[in-house]
């Protein structure tokens, strides 16, 4: 069986974090899917996911970190968010998430985070698909 | 069910970059496949998937990035190509993308690319594994 | 049909590398499924899985370049160990390997490994899922 549902998003310009781990935790419990593996997939150039702790002050490392790694002072060809892109580089796409006993399998401090690196508020959108065998 | 088929590519020596997503597109075609997620695996220690859009402008930018980020000129313990096997780090071995009524869940610009890090031409193959079920 | 089983790792304080080939080859072979997917996930937030060659020389490459991209010495605002959270964001928390006659679909230098970048040795656990269709 595979069930598959989409998040909706605001984010704020970047770098900016959302915490999606209780959007994604709701959509396996309506699934009703006790074994398996849930994929998260974001439709974006500029913007990417990864896990991480859910913790402001390391928010603020991971976006100064990012903020040196790719300036935003330096020329580049790409015109107008070309930091945007490269930021996103360094996220993900896609995750793939075990399930068990109807819940994610994160760790106790991880949490799937949402970055935003575009330099206007966005709506995002993430698709969410979940599949599971019977004989698990 | 699940289908199976592998790209092959001829690089050129890196930094390169190679948009892959029609060879991927015609492979969901194929399958037949019309709901269900499509994994793509690059046997790869010195090349790498990301998705991100495609301009060559960005291209540019990209390859000025991991060059400056990876320096050819330090000096490295592995031989030869050091640079290319760490270049490959920040790239994925792996993608997982949605497919929706037959189609790759792709965001308007983004685009499958292949990065090629290595010194030398390389052929590479890319292993596409599509799978869904039925009742979806 | 999806077959599950976990890896249990102790690992050194970080940058340390353990090869967990071995042990996800054992799972795949036990498992008996001749064609299909091998997901990996780590629950975890300081450390993270990569593929790449294995080579001590490389080694001191990665981490050479990892203590120089995030560095100990930088003040941050999460305490004790930020840098450990900041490089595994350049890891992945999941990877998806192909599996074909019994075997999973590596390149020849391509080994599956753990990197831990916590401050002090931990005991981490890495969730196997392996599931196929009878029908490919």
């Amino acid at each position: 069986m595979m069930y598959r549902e989409e998040i909706e998003i605001e984010t704020k310009e970047g770098i900016s974090i959302t915490d999606i781990t209780k959007n994604v935790e709701e959509i396996v419990k309506k699934s009703g899917i006790k074994e398996g593996l849930c994929n998260l997939f974001i439709p974006a150039t500029t913007a990417g996911l990864i896990t991480n702790e859910f913790d402001f002050m390391l928010f603020e490392d991971i976006k100064r970190f990012f903020s040196n790694l790719v300036s935003e002072k330096k020329i580049y060809s790409h015109p107008e968010n070309a930091f945007s892109h490269l930021r996103a580089l360094f996220t993900k796409s896609d995750l793939l998430i075990p399930i068990k006993d109807g819940k994610l399998c994160l760790g106790t401090w991880q949490r799937i985070l949402l970055m935003e690196f575009d330099i206007v508020p966005r709506k995002r959108k993430i698709i969410v698909s979940i599949f599971h065998d019977s004989k698990i």
